[in-house]
């Protein structure tokens, strides 16, 4: 721990410009600095801490929002109306989509901070009187009184502001936002937030035998578990409730400042702050005031720093025990995750946590298999029958002309290869795996459903979100060019608003899934090519240069890959803002879904082309089809494609990891840094001076703004695409995922506690639409399994040769019947091969490995029987295989109930809790106003008064009633 | 209508006992009567109206109880200690399940009235005192003990009790429930019940051209809309707020006798009797008490009667407007029986709609489809050829020995007749159902999405039911037998525990299925020797006495499903009894699951195995398979499988409906009234005096309780499999599926508000497991339908034959390709026919139907590359059609957002007005009390002296920001 910040101290101990680096570089240097000069300066220390609170010492600082200040008369003063203004945010925004607000401030920093120098605050200070200079450009006018209007409503909602534009940072001014305690109160009310109450309860642990079992187990765990202090006993849990003023005596309000944390403050701000629209010429929220530049940046602070001597807070803690390689072997702190990030990215984690954990058992099962393959390879008949030196089989030349006859014990070593993943434990373990993916979505059900017990968010629902600033601004224009032709406004865009929108996504989805195809093909062609020249090349070099094709070939679709997926990327997120989607969720989900599409496509076409189609479509000794007339199609080794998928689907999922992770998401910084380093040995001094006083709400400026959980969770989506979809061909990919992910997490913890700004906290039930990719990545997975192991592999083949036509129940002779025979007579004119005597003898009969029907027979050279009938087993074997799993996977399903017992169980006894906690109170109040008019108390208070009396009567009438009536 | 309730007053003028006739018919009786009597006599009529109220006239009865009263020293006066009582009502329970507790009032009753006269109502009066005589036996003196108890305890939740026992039913006792306006607003409090605010808003229609198309098409359809006034314009719309006494300024209560409606209070009252537990030796709620016999009944009342005469109400409404053939093409009041009865029932009523609604196009296409098929039968090129008589084949005889030879052109009749079924429309037919199934799928959720936001249950989530009586009992059982050994208690059932209850339920259903496959077995055994002796006896009746076979077959196959049906209903209900679930819910599901499975393979394994068994073995000539050595296995005659299939199913669907509905629950109770009738002419004249008097509470006491939704859910389940799984044999099963609902709606609205008690309206948010059994149906409909395309018709076959064979690609010599050839001198011995010259001439060569290979090839007889031909391509059809149709159901799944457009939008808008609301309230609130601490008022209530004080120190702090920051 202490060696890694160190570490990372060290660069920047000479660092001097500021202007030019990475900012989650400039935060990480500061950490660095600031324990490096807090122990000479310990008031430092105490101003830093100070800039989490408002000047005065005593308000927190909940939110902040950034602006850019410019010079006057400065660069772009030219007279802009307020039209282009709005048009040009929304065409930035275009260019840049919705979670990249944040880029915006470095834009208008750097154009700032670049073009001019540090502006005087006493004319950002003219601006805030209203008095607008004629130095101004419009542009900066209208921003300002934007800005003015928008703080104005803030306030009137009850927060409270503070302006700091006197910061070390040039340019930048800042607006400190604090939500008093009424605010909170008022809007945790209308958030319906659930929160704990005073009154606790003991959870049992009855003594039966599971539960000492159960004890054990987590004895024996312990070491695992991180080292955070929940500061509560375990037994003992707070009653939630959702939040009412008119029940604040129901709640533990002794601590005022801690009963609502950082996190809920942060996103009761946030709320507010989206609620709150200025009315411009179209009512502005928070969007389009960032989208239009008004602001340059809005984010909650971090608790604090994370270096060794900063105080106790919740992202140091964070920080020691889980965003660290150190700790890899343990579970996650969930629980701090969510209570410091928000419940959208603690379940992110918390998924991604199980998911690691269920590849565990994924990739021991892996291994195992492929040792079995192993172990059996000198076991199995056909691959000894091929290597066996008495059968020594004539085949007929690969191609026409060139090619010459070959042996098939050539062929050996491939044969017993091609065993190691192609044996009958194949098709147990992509059984096993569709099983593993149904477990795996349940066992997630359950925990999202512990979590939203635990996380009190049952009860809540997501709700629609706020429109868009690109599409409110579309309507917008919409509306204003109706206005002109008819009176009403309109409130939507329409299916006819949005044609050209979605022809140009057809197109462009096509055409993108199209280059994918193109290159494909082009890389075939490339193997293809090669190969035909190789055969006129001598036989020694053959070998050498086919593994050197082949190898290259794989390289060149993974190149192709990791570009694409960049490209797709990029792709998908214009195509969805060309769309204009209406709210940030339907934007999310559209974009999720085209990108998934794209680089779905992007990741799996070269895969599924070994697997289905490679080598079907041949032809024949003789008659070998071609593709622009003198390239021959291509055809799998004699073991099988398998192999050929095995090795291209390794090369891609390993390079993918490899590359994608270790070299973009470690490397890249690491080199960011070193070129800073190398820089700022000519940098200057000064810049060193400024860091040391920098508060808190500007060193989580320089941080790179929060850009959503997209490209996170489609990582992972694509690496279980590789570990489920072609599984039964490569039993390893667990055990790749599964070293990849333990890397992973802390990686990403890591970014998130280090290099990002604090995002605001979301509240969500479950991870969205990513649950249903999964969903459908399993159930296909379960079909191209299904085909695979029936098409792919030598599995039906063999199995029909055994049951059906083998003379002794066993393999042997499986080989010779695989096998047609080809008259030589029966060569073309001109496609005879060149060598016929290559063997050294003359052959007459040569074989091939297909199922046709001898020169002999009436109808030489057609399809025989024998293809037919294993063309039935492998489709019958599809149907049943498909079936049979999916029908395992619902029973799978059905059987594990989606509700925890216990939880299900903990609900009910709290709700008996609730009710029981409030009749008490009903009663006691009850009490109260009857000592009370007993002794003839008054009471001003109208409504328990009202109260009272009903209660009186109906008492009264409770006493007539037992008197009269019984 | 009116003549509807003259009718059913008839024979009631004349009807004296009152002892044995169902319930039900009485209280049509009593309906009847009233209307004539209370023509002379207007008082009666308003003794009538309060038996709606306490004596007083002020106070509503919202729930009764009733219990039974014996005789002092009457009929079981043994003493029996609690043990055994408890043991006795658990044990009748047992035999009975949870929703026929309503009969425990019967049979105590009839037990009660029978053996003694009327109990003098001051010996019951005498047991609330306390003073327990000697002549009462210590059964009766727990029980009323007991109740004591119990409306002890619901007095001290505040509800309000009124006892009756002089009524004019001897030997039973009413204990009538008043919940007063303090205790509605409490329980609705707890119960988050969303309530209409005072806030309406409009909904706005924005005039684009659909909107003008949608209202055109609204009112073409407003005489299909009942006349059920909803008092409120259709534009505008209540908000809606979880209801809070804090919050009761939001709501309207100017009426508070209306503000909770009678469902609500008959729901809310019933509420607080499932939480009132009596601490007896274990503690007892409502549902032990009335499982022990302590209550008899439990039940909302009805709103009033629903003759002519009756004033306006609720229930006289739906009975004029809903339960009423002659309304059969309106659209169902929805939001009133909602309103009547609640959400479950409101859903069942609106998926029953939306069903019968969706079968609409269904039938039409599927009728379109059967006319294709019948203009289409002349130009069917392949039955043209059988029945051609140029194209004279000779068959092989059908059996060994005794039968000839036959002429093909004599299977002319069938070949033309299975035409009509076995066409390429069935195919289009099956995908569209396929898709029609998952429409409807998407079109429930819908709707269902549409009526939570209709009725407020945006945010309601289920909540885990209370414990069941049975399993309460059951866990006091097993910790008194464990208190002997050790001291801990126990607290739930283990797996242990309920292992013999679980093994004995598989045994049982593994039985059950077994009973169902030895019926099917020996119906085909019936089949199969009736037509072996045919074969023997002569040519003239063998036609007819063949379809007599095949019909007699068919109806004792009908008559065994009904049989088994009921059967398989009590033994589901006795196996869930065993296994003892916690919850009523979670019993309703297992008896849900099991009856389904049971219900199902007694409904379709006859016709699985005509689809796809029959006919499969049947071996060749010369070697025909036999069962039990002399029954030949049953072959399906020439035109194929197919139309025997459709024969089936619609003799089993048609006599399912036709006998069960109309039969079952139209004839049966018509019978019981005939029976009635002629026995009341020698009954007492005394009866007819004490119905005039009959109160609401004691005319409901007569209706049979209300025994859950799962039977009719089942029916229409089971008829949903008729309608999807063979779709593609019998496209007019959706036809007759709608002629049937038609009638069921109403059948069913009727029985709901004549026959049944009033049930506790109970809350959902969904149909629950009968949306998953839809969606499974759904599932395996598209597998069957694939399997029934490509195996059961000759669909494969004739586009095999078509592209591959055909020498010119059309049809012409299918018939010849698909019937192999057999040598007769291949017979062996003793196998070859006895009449050789049947046909005239003699025979060297025969035909069969099957692909085989010829005598004269080198492997006689054996099956034929065309066999495994046809085989691959139907297994891949299979393939093919089932991921096809799969993924386009996805599509339309994925395609149909869950919640409507405008009601998104209509959520999100309420949500911003609420908040706007509370805001300025909020406000409203401040500006009040600044008002007031300017005037120096004292303010005692101290929450919002605290607010106030709050809201000045925030007001004060922003002015001191605006001055000192800025």
């Amino acid at each position: 721990m202490a060696e890694e910040a160190e570490l990372e101290v060290e660069p920047s101990s000479t660092s001097r410009s500021e202007q030019q680096a990475p900012h989650f570089l400039r935060d990480i240097i500061f950490h660095g600095k600031f324990k490096l000069l807090r122990a000479l300066n310990p008031e430092e220390n105490v101003h830093c801490w100070h800039g989490l609170y408002f000047q005065d010492g005593q308000r927190r600082v909940d939110y902040v929002l950034t602006y850019t200040m410019k010079k006057p008369g400065g660069g772009r003063s030219s007279r802009q109306s307020m039209h282009l203004l709005a048009e040009n945010a929304v065409a930035r925004s275009l260019r840049r989509g919705p979670h990249s607000r944040g880029e915006h401030v470095q834009h208008h920093q750097a154009q700032n901070t670049g073009g001019s120098s540090h502006l005087p605050s006493s004319a950002a200070a003219d601006v805030e009187l209203g008095c607008v200079g004629e130095t101004f450009s419009v542009h900066e006018d209208h921003k300002a009184f934007r800005r003015e209007e928008f703080e104005g409503k803030l306030r009137e909602m009850g927060l409270e502001l503070e302006k700091d534009e006197d910061t070390k940072i040039p340019g930048v001014g800042f607006v400190k936002i604090h939500a008093p305690w009424n605010v909170l109160c008022r809007e945790a009310e209308f958030m319906k937030l659930k929160m704990p109450t005073k009154k606790v309860y003991e959870m049992k642990h009855s003594s039966g035998v599971m539960d000492k079992i159960s004890s054990l187990v987590s004895k024996a765990l312990e070491p695992l578990h991180p080292h955070v202090e929940e500061h509560q006993p375990k037994n003992i849990k707070h009653l939630s409730h959702t939040f009412s003023r008119e029940k604040q005596h129901l709640f533990d309000l002794s601590d005022k400042d801690c009963f609502f944390d950082s996190k809920t403050r942060g996103s009761i701000v946030f709320e507010i702050l989206k609620r709150t629209k200025c009315k411009a010429k179209y009512s502005m929220g928070i969007t389009s005031l960032l989208g239009n530049g008004v602001y340059s940046a809005a984010y909650p602070l971090h608790d604090g720093d994370i270096n060794d001597s900063a105080e106790a807070n919740d992202r140091k803690l964070l920080y020691e025990e889980w965003a660290n390689y150190s700790v890899f072997y343990k579970y996650q702190p969930i629980g701090l995750v969510r209570k410091y990030f928000g419940e959208k990215i603690g379940l992110y984690f918390a998924w991604l946590g199980l998911y690691t954990q269920m590849l565990i058992p994924a990739s021991l099962v892996g291994v195992i298999v492929f040792l079995y393959g192993c172990a059996t390879v000198d076991d199995n008949i056909p691959s000894m029958e091929i290597c066996h030196p008495r059968n020594n089989i004539t085949m007929c030349p690969l191609c026409d002309r060139v090619c010459s006859y070959w042996k098939l014990s050539s062929a050996c070593g491939t044969a017993r290869a091609s065993h190691l993943f192609d044996n009958p434990a194949t098709v147990f373990f992509s059984i096993f795996m569709a099983l593993w993916a149904a477990m795996f979505m349940e066992h997630w059900k359950r925990r999202q459903m512990r979590l939203n017990y635990e996380w009190d968010l049952t009860g809540f629902e997501d709700e629609e979100d706020h429109p868009r600033a690109e599409y409110e601004f579309r309507v917008m224009q919409k509306s204003m060019n109706k206005d002109q032709k008819s009176q009403h406004k309109m409130e939507k865009l329409t299916c006819q608003d949005r044609l050209p929108a979605y022809t140009t996504n057809l197109v462009m989805m096509l055409l993108m899934i199209g280059v994918t195809f193109a290159i494909v093909f082009g890389v075939i062609l490339y193997r293809i090519s090669t190969k035909a020249a190789l055969h006129m090349s001598s036989k020694i070099t053959r070998n050498n240069v086919q593994l050197t094709v082949k190898t290259t070939a794989a390289i060149i679709n993974l190149v192709v890959i990791l570009i694409l997926d960049e490209v797709y990327g990029a792709v998908a997120r214009w195509l969805t803002v060309l769309e204009v989607p209406k709210t940030d969720k339907s934007f999310e989900e559209r974009l999720i879904f085209k990108t998934f599409i794209l680089k779905f496509f992007n990741a799996f076409t070269p895969i599924i082309y070994i697997a289905f189609f490679r080598g079907r479509l041949v032809g024949r000794p003789g008659s070998y089809l071609y593709v622009f007339e003198s390239y021959r199609m291509e055809e799998c080794a004699h073991g099988g494609c398998l192999m050929e998928l095995c090795i291209q689907l390794s090369i891609t999922m390993l390079g993918k990891q490899l590359i994608q992770n270790n070299l973009f998401e470690i490397g890249v910084p690491k080199l960011k840094k070193l070129i800073r380093y190398i820089r700022s040995k000519q940098g200057a001094y000064k810049e060193e001076e400024r860091q040391k006083k920098l508060q808190r709400y500007e060193t989580d400026h320089f941080l790179e703004p929060f850009a959503g959980l997209t490209p996170e969770y489609m990582e992972m989506i694509i690496q279980f695409g590789f570990v489920t979809l072609f599984v039964a061909s490569f039993p390893l990919a667990p055990l790749f995922a599964l070293l990849n992910n333990i890397i992973e997490i802390r990686l990403d913890a890591k970014k998130f506690v280090t290099e990002l700004r604090r995002p605001v906290a979301a509240r969500a039930k479950d991870i969205g639409i990513w649950y249903n990719i999964l969903r459908g990545v399993a159930k296909v997975a379960v079909i191209i399994n299904a085909f695979v192991i029936s098409f792919t592999s030598d599995f039906i083949p063999r199995m029909v040769y055994q049951y059906m036509y083998s003379p002794d129940g066993s393999m042997h002779g499986f080989v010779n019947h695989t096998l047609s025979y080809f008259n030589v007579s029966h060569f073309q004119e001109g496609k005879e091969t060149m060598d016929p005597l290559y063997l050294g003898y003359r052959v007459e009969i040569c074989r091939y490995k297909d199922y046709r029907e001898p020169p002999w027979s009436a109808t030489p050279y057609e399809i025989s029987k024998e293809f037919w009938t294993v063309l039935a087993v492998r489709l019958a074997f599809v149907i049943v295989f498909q079936n049979v799993v999916m029908l395992m996977s619902d029973v799978v399903d059905w059987l594990i109930p989606d509700i925890p017992k216990d939880i299900s169980v903990q609900m009910h006894k709290e709700k008996i809790l609730l009710v029981d906690l409030f009749m008490k109170e009903e009663q006691g109040k009850v009490q109260i106003l009857e000592s009370k008019s007993f002794t003839g108390g008054k009471d001003n208070c109208s409504r328990s008064n009202n109260n009272n009396s009903t209660i009186a009567h109906q008492r009264s009438g409770l006493h007539a009633n037992s008197t009269n009536s019984f």
